[in-house]
């Protein structure tokens, strides 16, 4: 491609609103165009890398036996009432009318569409097991749609969902998409971790995310340095601590502690260790049929963070995990939120592991600005349940029973789930087996996020100047920068002809034949992220040379201009 | 593929509610399964149709120069309300709100996106022509979904916008266009025809359609047989009589037609051919601003027909086309619908030239059961323009002078326009020229219906078996067909290496290794239309041989086993 006859469309000037390293890249170096809130569009360079993402992932699932379909994105609600996510889904979903008032909705997954399909087209076990797919534009509704592709609200995905028999025939295809995820995520040349985790709204039992790893990653990913494991935070577990828990030897005291709202402040003030505090949040409750009723307390170690995922599963607690509101909180602990403690409370006490395993601990009094010392579990507080409710911290020891953990940051970029029998059950897909006997099916499904995996892979691979490709995915693999092409002859020679190579050989190849600076159209090239570039200036040429140089390793050489072409070739 | 392996999902069954053959095969073969009205899921053998067409749609774009973008399905309002047609598109167009009460529509095209993003980053003369396209999925929330996918609601689009600093510079990437566009259609393996057509809502000057000619098809196409003259019969100039008009010879003279109330019916009473009759047609009129206002009279010669589009481009005509309703009838001709004429009407009146060359001619009489003869222009009645209101016929001349005309039917699967200024205008879209002046962007445009292109295939492309389809675009080039696999090792032994050594060419092969009876597996074969099968049997192989099947010509021949697949690789 020449720069003259594309739209290359770099900018220098960082655009204000893009909170990321990612979303400033993607505008400054001509890959997407805002339309809307959450809505871009992709400019030929940023589609050029979209499509082959996208390419590199159908071709490991293809490999993986997994079948291409293509369904609509524009949904009826019907299905999705019979599955029960018409009611369920928030705003997310975007609900719409036809011209006939007829209820719709823009996709955002298609556990429905799939499973009424295959309720239809297979009836027997001897079709199974059966893994079909698709690439497709989705929509959710975000709330606020932020980091440009990251979390828009139109996106590409691939997302399959095979059907079988019974679980372990799941597990087997299970175990081949998590191999091909590896597959996928090592031809795109990413850095990223398989992670155990939770199956959220999604449903189903096993759940494993990949994540690409970098530093500005909205997700904490667990690992330990003992194994293997790897977790999302939000799934790791946090064991209770060992030995048995230290006896009581303080009195209960109650004591002032004006001004001192957080544990913080309470553990200076009282000059206590956090970690001989606890922290008291009253939340939300749920009655028998999951409605929000009344108020639970939860429990935790003063320097522990509430881990709301593992919260939200106790039957007693209302789901999304909601806080008390001031006026529950008054009705509840008669105190502000600083002040609250279990001692007293008439409502279900949670309390985590490693706090329910302190002795003689400082904890609210339910009494605006003051709090109590030498407090004790079973001989103050007598009515609580301990389980684990908390994030992990670093140090932890491993739940595997292997090393210790420690926290890094990533980027959700792939998520497969054991659904079981959740959507088939609901919408009564059942196929009959070779005993004539009717079983209904069990389900996985696959996700990849294909336009979020191009963000994430450029706050991998940048620097200060711009995006540093990995070779497969770089929208041109090669770059030819002429310098004051204009004013010679045996540049655009020399340039021409080596482009002519590179196309011929079916290298995508970026000539800058514009009438520009040379630094600018050095800026350019190092913006875009072009992997392998090659620099033909007059004083180089006097010696039969050009200029080479990487843009991941920034190592520049000199080569014999009709050597540069297989250099090039055998570095791709 | 093996088809144990694979979702064949073909049925014997023609399906009730497809009317068109494209659209039953469709279903039979397993190419597409309907969500919901005018809602598609693609199953594995149709997607791999609409990608093959996808494939070359692209390639044939880029090598015209012409840039890949991809903009989003859901388009805010504002741009449309820029453009004005927010307002003037009808319910097609499927208005949507988002969660915060936002208004949005889903793209049935993309006029307003691609000129928001090159008023955006287009700025100078330097930077153009430029040709942007995607292939994309749109939206037309049709009253009435049918034939499939050729006219569904979601449906896969090529939608090309260039941007010219004048309309020579238009006008020759339109020709480019015109020409890419003919080499898709030749690469498909289509028989088709680019025709002059008319722009309708989209605007704009020039316009061509690129028909695939099938009797089935909905559009007529007019063709000369004296030069490459073609046009939609819409378009298409019906030249006014040669010669003088006829004296006027007879009186005026009123007679009674009771129960006659069709041209044929009146014609046959007074024992007078009906081209020597007229007829009236009373449709609704426009004030100054194009509001429905009053009626306006339509004159025919009795076997012409209306044709729409031309009469309702005169400002007094209102647009879209609208008949007068029975009571406007009776109040502007005092009579029923079928006995109206132009003598003595007291509204404009349109003539078409083939009417208004007649002398002596049969008449409504604005009386019910009446009818004039022997009614003259100029004499009987004054007030009235000439116009081309009418569709050409059969043996019409042709309007470009050489040859007569004749019709066939076609199927609609691109169109390419010269727009001009009508959104670079409205949406003030210009660049700084050469001499440093603002001047507006000259735009064209240019659609395909990728999936309309995979049933237009099939409609021009089948026999009673199934498909027949053209080898570039075929789910599976070769078919291989083991008889009886099962109860034989040799069978499967040839079958297998043969599958292989397709697979490994790179060749799309299915391998029938299903239990079935052969008699199923050859319908099957034939149905997905499979171009080359080779079929392994038992007594074949005594010989050493396979058979070779080719489902275009029907062709079979004995093949040596090591022969055949050069044979066939030759062939593609």
């Amino acid at each position: 491609m020449r720069t003259t006859q594309y739209l290359l469309a770099t900018q220098k000037e960082t655009p204000s609103d893009a909170e990321v390293i990612s979303h400033q890249l993607m505008l400054r170096a001509g890959m997407i165009r805002k339309l809307a809130s959450g809505l871009y569009t992709w400019l030929p360079s940023g589609l050029k890398v979209l499509r082959k993402v996208e390419n590199i992932v159908r071709e490991e699932m293809n490999k993986a036996g997994a079948i291409e379909v293509l369904m609509p994105v524009v949904q009826p609600a019907d299905l999705w009432e019979e599955s029960g996510r018409w009611d369920k889904f928030g705003p997310e979903l975007l609900r719409i009318q036809d011209r006939h008032q007829r209820p719709f909705l823009l996709g955002p997954t298609h556990e429905e569409v799939i499973t009424e399909l295959v309720r239809k087209e297979i009836s027997s076990y001897k079709q199974l097991p059966i893994n079909l797919y698709q690439v497709q534009t989705k929509f959710r509704d975000e709330v606020r749609p932020r980091f440009g592709v990251m979390r828009s609200r139109e996106f590409l995905m691939k997302d399959a969902y095979s059907f079988h028999l019974d679980s372990d025939c799941l597990e087997k295809t299970y175990q081949t998409m998590h191999q091909a995820y590896c597959n996928i995520f090592d031809r795109l040349g990413l850095e990223y971790r398989p992670v155990l985790a939770d199956t959220g709204s999604i449903g189903g039992s096993t759940s494993h995310e990949f994540h690409v790893l970098a530093e500005s990653g909205e997700d904490a990913i667990v690992f330990s340095n003992g194994s293997d494991y790897a977790a999302n935070i939000e799934k790791a577990e946090a064991l209770a601590p060992e030995g048995e828990r230290p006896q009581a030897n303080e009195q209960l005291n109650k004591v002032a502690t004006p001004n001192a709202h957080s544990i913080a402040e309470v553990s200076e003030l009282l000059k206590v260790d956090h970690k001989q505090t606890v922290k008291t949040l009253l939340v939300v409750g749920a009655n028998d049929e999951g409605e929000a009723e009344g108020v639970v307390a939860l429990v935790l170690r003063g320097d522990h963070e509430l881990n709301e995922v593992k919260a939200e599963k106790f039957p007693e607690v209302f789901a999304p995990l909601t806080f008390a509101a001031e006026e529950q909180i008054k009705q509840t602990a008669n105190c502000d939120a600083g002040s609250i403690g279990p001692v007293g409370l008439s409502v279900p006490v949670i309390v985590d592991y490693s706090a329910a395993h302190l002795a003689d601990f400082v904890c609210g009094a339910n009494e605006t600005g003051f709090h109590l010392t030498g407090a004790n579990w079973d001989r103050d507080i007598n009515n609580y349940k301990t389980a684990d409710i908390r994030n992990i911290v670093e140090g932890d020891p491993s739940p595997c029973g292997q090393g210790t953990l420690s926290i890094k940051r990533g980027i959700e970029v792939g998520h497969i789930f054991q659904l079981g029998t959740k959507y088939s059950e609901a919408m009564k897909a059942g196929v009959l087996t070779e005993s004539g006997k009717h079983e209904t099916l069990t389900m996985g499904c696959y996700g990849i996020g294909v336009s979020r995996i191009v963000a994430a892979a450029i706050e991998q691979n940048h620097d200060k100047y711009g995006i540093k490709w990995p070779a497969a995915i770089a929208p041109f693999q090669v770059g030819i920068l002429p310098m004051n092409m204009h004013k010679s002859h045996r540049i655009p020679e020399v340039a021409n002809k080596l482009y002519q190579a590179f196309q011929d050989a079916g290298i995508d190849v970026l000539f800058d034949d514009r009438k520009e600076r040379p630094g600018v159209m050095f800026a350019d090239m190092e913006l875009v992220g072009v992997p392998h570039v090659v620099v033909i200036g007059e004083r180089n040429l006097d010696e039969g040379k050009v200029e080479y140089k990487n843009r991941m390793t920034g190592e520049k050489q000199s080569l014999e201009i009709d050597q540069v072409f297989d250099f090039i070739k055998n570095l791709l």
